[in-house]
């Protein structure tokens, strides 16, 4: 454990973050999630909550202002214009922890996949509420 | 996931209980322990505590009985008597899920080191209670 | 060996079943199948058949209820409505075993080769009953 | 599958008896066994009984004249002399299969797991018998 | 050395053969062929003709009945339809030791190199007679 | 760049401080110290002073209080007593960011090769002045 | 260290510079920039600014006299023509220690990206300032 | 040292000579020429010129007769029909040297690099003189 | 293949012969030799007799003068004074082809496994007949 | 190549030079010298003399001062006083071109091998002159 970073960001995951430079996503997954067949570097994260997971990455990692649209969640299929609980709950994280609060986007199931396949890293939670994904892509730091 | 197997067992952590074989030992970590130079396989569960990673883990693995302790925790360092909460509770679940309920046996600081660092694997959990460290040796199933 | 997992099911195999996610497929392969030119992972169990195999992985795995077809079999060649007798077997134990039961669909030979390579995995058992292969796609499990 | 070579020889396996010369040793270990600890190569023959194992195995392995003991199981924990159904049935198949039939040897358990340590590799099978285990040492074919 | 099986067929040819499935091609090369660069699997067995590797790789894989031409030679440069007496020995060979026997086709030289391209593996000989190169492709063993 | 942590820490040297557990050592060490040769885990932050990386590391690292010498510095070859002048500004920063400030001891350099053999990571800095070199020894956080 | 060979040269960047041939590109890149997810050789060098490390390798890199323009850096988005402070420092480097000084051209954001992508290596710097990218072609060294 | 080997010859490459087979190309390079970049295996002779590279290979390397041009140079980039000294000098070597003395053909620049791209193997001299680059074809050795 | 070297030499044979030095050996083993499991770099030769590749290597490789006894067989088992027929073949080739004829020594059955193990390489051949192992050692070639 | 570096000094030359810190040995060694056997980092000039290496060393290595013998050479065996060619070579190099130059000091073969063997590196030269072995231990370069 260290001083001030929240220790659910473990060892491969910090790397991830820090390595990761302007524009690059990373995915929180949920429990059912392909995170593993993405290709993509895949760190588990089993046991605790998207949530949990997002209100930690949040508070190191600046979000993207040089797009409309740095955090993107999974349509229900069949249903796109839902807001599935677990979803509802990034985005009252997102508007509280984020460097700069956006409302959150959405694209289609396959879609996303599609996303996902070309991100920096999947993490895979044990979030077992369907839908508790979300992408997020990583902005600057000024001088 | 899967169908009747605890989701707290990753994959990883899934591979090695079930390649253990008769006698071999694994720890179940706290938050401060060095499992990443025990050299030992290190599997991380940032996050969760240790008193459900060691329930997860006994609804599976069987502790072994040809040998009088199969189950052993580390002593506070300058009190080895005391039974922190944590100990305390991993005796209660070890008298409640283990197949063959034992009494908890002990080791000083140092000598649970030296027995860790001959484990087949250590599993580095996010508990967060000092002295949250447990090493089971597994036993057999009959025909 | 573990309580209550099917002893089947091997330390890799069980990696794999861990960490394949909604809509990865596994193939289980008769021992004529050309499974390590797949390019899949490929994990063998010598010596078993495929429908012990398919009854084990059935214990722990759920079949995808967002697709209509979430288990497929490979058509005889030159006679695509033929039911071989290890198919027979394979829908028996899909009807008693599975999760969500189903028909089973069927691809001709070649296109289940194609279907087979981009799998997250293929089980390469020792059946020798001719046609003994089929693909099962991953499902979810809910909150 | 290879025309008159016994399909429970994985590629692995005969590989590997293809591989070891004179008086390299081969185990045939059960499933309960610590086969992946041993530190030498390790074969999977999940849910295979160690005697199949051994009978296809000695149809191709010569067995070393130039020592007393080219086959040895393991004693009983307790009970030394005590010869365990598994370790009945394996006296018969070296009896009948072996290039050269011998009377079994046997070693203390933590002897055996000694010589197992440096064996050229480990066959971990499905063997639910407790005490099916065997090691046996390859002999010379003459010119 | 193993009882019953050609002393020529070393390790990973064993591997090979045994891993290959229905369908898979393998390359039996003469001395000058570029083996390393087809990228498939190479394995080395220098100063062997192809005809020895041949026929000891027939003593035990079955050819393919499912199409027409499962053996493929190539072709003379510039004079397709001539036989070379190395060629000529390849058909005694699969006539006297093939379970099916079938008479060789082939392929011109770049389309043979295209076809070994996407082999399973290619066995490098020392065979020195030009036009050494012959394709076979598995068949499957019934129940 | 990240929010709230030093940009001198770089992925690699996160995931170091973060995999460390109570009692693992890291080193800091000037650009003339023989790192790559301690067989420890090496990272390079060319150019930058010792100093500078001390001050990053502490803000994060919590140093031993199990031990009544967390922090160690290398001897003068030849006048143990003396005090360089990067060793000076290392008891300074030691004194003000540590979470437990305590004396710097030291080592005899062939002493202080040895301690850095085993420890988790050298991390080789740009640091000019002789003698910039310091062993940290990491502590626990507790509930 | 070595004599006359600027310290801020690690031994991997050493290795690129002396490895790279006539044409091969090398990135300089701010702190913000997606090196790793960029596919080529990524150098760290955190904490030292572009302007540094861009000294630095002009006295030992030769640029490339074939094309016109050797030296790229990134446009401001939404700005193409304006001169962000860090390429005005950029320009005065390569004005005064380059071997054959050009004037720098200049590319979008993500021209500069698929250039980047098939550079030989990307070095990531501590730069702090925006737009502290900078792409320079090796030139030859003659006879 | 071996006897009756040109000393020049290193390990790796005469590992490649050997491995390569009939059509297969290898790169003699000068000290200027990208040789990392190409993709293709990389040996390295620093310090020594390519006219003494190529006296040393073609008294190993068999030259293809099967095409008309075998041995092929860079054309001098804005004067393709100029020859560099260099050149003249490889001429005079295949004339003496190869076991079939042909007329050296040569390429424009990225058409060179392009066939590199697709060679066996490169090996980067330490030629300083320009455009001190060859591509050899390996022909066959009859019986 | 290459001109002017024998054929046997395949590519990992050649770059071993031409990576040893002054001092260092190189087993040639019969068929039965437990080659692999010796722990050096195995290069196999099946189907090729230890006399072949003996003659083959002392075309090229010079035996050390600096020692009595740079060739080196084993002895028979319970007869260390007998001369095996290919042993006595052995003894024939190094006085003709061998650059400083030398009379064989020989070394009891483990003491020449002890010898093997730290060798720079062992050559598996095909040979038949037993005792068909010789252990040479490279010497040097003057200026 | 690079501006101002000796050319001799391949890319991993150059990384080892860089990357060894103060008291680490570099052995230059002649061509029949067993570097590969080692252990150590093997680099290799073929084809260069050790005398032209260790100019090329010496313009960026600083020699250790702390030690009296920095520079240490091979004594002939069974003649340790004489001092052959390479070696008065050796010692003008050392006096023209080292930062501090000293006398060469000297060890018996056997314990130059042991000394070798601990080294950070061995650059195996084509230098055909025997006894043309020399160690350098690195120094340091003040602020």
């Amino acid at each position: 454990m260290l001083r001030s970073i929240p220790p659910i960001l473990s060892p491969d995951l910090l790397w991830t973050l820090r390595a990761m430079g302007h524009g690059d996503d990373i995915v929180i997954a949920d429990a059912n999630f392909p995170a593993t067949s993405m290709g993509a570097r895949c760190h588990r994260l089993d046991g605790i909550t998207a949530t949990d997971v997002l209100s930690a990455i949040l508070t190191v990692l600046p979000l993207d202002s040089f797009v409309p649209d740095p955090a993107i969640v999974m349509q229900v299929v069949g249903d796109p214009d839902v807001v599935p609980p677990v979803v509802a709950a990034f985005q009252t994280i997102v508007n509280t922890t984020a460097d700069t609060p956006v409302k959150l986007a959405s694209l289609e199931r396959f879609d996303f996949y599609d996303r996902a396949k070309s991100a920096f890293a999947v993490v895979q939670t044990g979030e077992s509420r369907l839908y508790g994904n979300i992408i997020l892509k990583k902005g600057v730091i000024g001088a």
